[in-house]
């Protein structure tokens, strides 16, 4: 795990904000990445952030992709996955 | 509303991939429109897309927002917004 990437899970997004915004004090770059229904989570920190509270940071890339994960069956199942790399 | 523009709702994600698939019959480029908690099954819908139906497809480009709405009570609140455009 890189430092300055930062997983969006299940916690309110403000958590997240904060984190970003914390991250810009030491990083110039910030990637948010999440998985399944986290992912509409990571759009909405995203947004906050370059809205509200680091006004100079912007979208760089977005980028989508699948993995595949086991659930609490042994199944394997896909699921989508998103970074969104903000620089400020 | 341009007709290659399909807009990502609460549906099963395959009535959406069935809705590109169907629209990259005319056209070459589809974007894929979401917004709030649908933002997942934009995402998810693109990767289905691409890793199952049309190969060929790729993400051409990604683009988050922000749009202001009214909810049932008439206050205004923001929703984060996603296009993805796929291009074949």
């Amino acid at each position: 795990m890189e430092e300055n990437t930062i997983y969006i899970g299940n916690k309110p997004v403000m958590n997240y904000v904060l984190a970003v915004v914390t991250q810009f004090n030491d990083y110039d770059t910030v990637t948010l990445r999440a998985r399944g229904k986290a992912i509409s989570r990571a759009v909405d920190t995203a947004e906050i952030v370059r809205n509200s509270f680091v006004q100079k940071a912007d979208v760089a890339d977005i980028q989508i992709s699948t993995e595949e994960v086991e659930n609490y069956n042994n199944e394997k199942t896909n699921v989508s996955i998103i970074e969104i790399k903000l620089v400020k």
